[in-house]
């Protein structure tokens, strides 16, 4: 039941995933059943393998986040993080309430052994694929350790899941030099620098676009204004561009043609390609979908997560940890 | 001789300042007198009215801010800001080291009355017409109590340069909600409530670009990140685009169309309307420019900084920061 689009949105990605991997996993469907199982037989789903699992409660974006996982038990988002707690599924999805996921994911799940607070990553792109940025909203006032301990998280997923050997982790700050920056981000640029990552230094805000690095660091509260910065930007050029192009009959006529293009441009600024946002650190797989995730955002999501629990993430990230220590 | 293009695009800049303005004030050329004769000549400056002081020595981009002053005391920068304070000329500016012209600014004009820390201010396009964001990385690690210095002087600046009568204060944070943020913003969060200012609460990175306020407050390390990664846009369209547009003939058409569009769209989000960023707080009025400044960047900031000196913003703040206290 979640996201703004739900049950539509959530259940055409979903059907899409089974069809496109021809069943390669099960699908367990957490909500109101009758719902759910009224909307699956639009897609003549019965060659597709799935279960419902009833949930009568749904978490809405007024609820505060750790108010609502106790109020409401017989939640989607706390009965489907429940059962990835119990082993019963292998990852969770959700473009329902983030705080809310993030919330039962920690408190739930627990933490990977080694890892002080889970983090949460947003994908950017980059002149050269992707760039992981984390934290992207999950932790603020974060101290050096943990954004040493988000990069060590961070090298692991990239490695994991985009087959970088060996990736680059930068650490967002003002300048290059080690000595810019504020007083947390100098502390965390001398744990990373005595570190075994692949640690290439400070990188700058136009560094996110450019592909300088794979990850990159930062503080979940600024993490956060850059997503939701990032995530503006081709709405306001959409309407920048209606502004120019109404000015002549011409750039009417090639206005389609203009947004056409732009549209398929600014796709790789946004969220849908990507899916969500990974949990990483958390004893569980859990990805957090946009609010207004697309039949494609939920697909991608859904895939994401079987290939994090397929290649057991959260072991890499534990055994990194232990490693590290 | 500041910038990457110095001394032709400043003096570009500032002859078309004087033409434009029939010679409403008067400039003076600080740096290597014959370099600079010699440049003006091209332009047959004669009806001008400028005068010439020689400085024989440049901060380059590989000095550091401090050293420099102290070191290159016969520097464009160096005397340039001691005429300021000395009152010989009403406001200064630059397109050279930004860290060696905001360390001048405050080091050797000192802060206005009651201001704590001075800051510089960054211009962002928005739906509705230009977000004010401070501080854009002069400050790092803030307190509360030099955020709401922040809104205070921004209000001021937008107030008397803007002619918008009530400016909109919005602090930068992760959620709307008052309790929402780091620990600096929540107590930040509570003197701008407390304050005379037209404080709309917290807003998201997404508000930027909205328009939704005038002034946007942030510690200078975020301000800084975001500016950058917002001037970082541009160039990333611009190679998407091109990549989008390679794929077919009729897409490489209406690629050339895209990019004469996507210019004047993008126009919008360069720092060139808008000169430079304005140094707030210091005792006189300092703008410093792009290290790329054009010709129209140098000229808009010259004018922007007449307009500021006449105006009296700096004793406008003094006021303002009296009656605060």
């Amino acid at each position: 039941m979640g996201g703004d689009f739900a049950p539509v949105n959530v259940i055409a990605g979903a059907v899409d995933a089974l069809r496109e991997t021809n069943n390669r996993f099960e699908i367990a469907f957490v909500g109101p059943e009758s719902i759910i199982r009224n909307q699956l037989q639009s897609y003549q789903a019965g060659q597709l393998q799935y279960q419902i699992i009833d949930a009568s409660q749904v978490i809405d974006m007024h609820d505060t986040a750790t108010a609502s996982l106790k109020q409401k038990r017989d939640s989607s988002i706390s009965i489907g993080v429940a059962l990835l707690k119990e082993g019963k599924v292998d990852a969770f999805v959700s473009a329902g309430h983030s705080g809310a996921v993030m919330s039962a994911a920690t408190l739930i799940l627990g933490r990977v052994e080694g890892v002080s607070r889970p983090t949460i990553g947003a994908f950017f792109p980059s002149e050269k694929g992707v760039c992981l940025l984390l934290d992207a909203g999950a932790n603020v006032d974060c101290k050096p350790q943990h954004l040493y301990e988000f990069a060590l998280m961070g090298s692991i997923y990239t490695h994991e899941m985009f087959q970088i050997s060996t990736p680059k982790v930068g650490l967002l700050s003002i300048g290059e030099e080690e000595s810019k920056g504020n007083e947390v981000v100098k502390e965390a640029h001398k744990l990373l620098k005595q570190s075994k990552l692949n640690f290439i230094g400070n990188v700058e805000g136009r560094d996110i676009l450019s592909g300088k690095a794979d990850v990159v660091i930062c503080d979940g509260f600024i993490g956060n204004i850059i997503l939701k910065f990032a995530e503006s930007v081709p709405g306001f050029l959409k309407t920048k561009v209606k502004q120019v192009t109404a000015k002549s009959i011409l750039m009417k006529g090639a206005g389609l043609l203009l947004r056409k293009t732009l549209r398929t441009v600014l796709k790789s600024l946004d969220y849908e390609e990507y899916g969500g946002v990974p949990v990483l650190g958390a004893n569980g797989v859990t990805i957090i979908g946009h609010g207004k995730s697309t039949p494609k955002a939920i697909k991608n999501m859904i895939l994401r997560a079987e290939e994090m629990a397929r290649k057991g993430i959260n072991e890499r990230i534990k055994e990194a940890m232990v490693t590290a220590r």
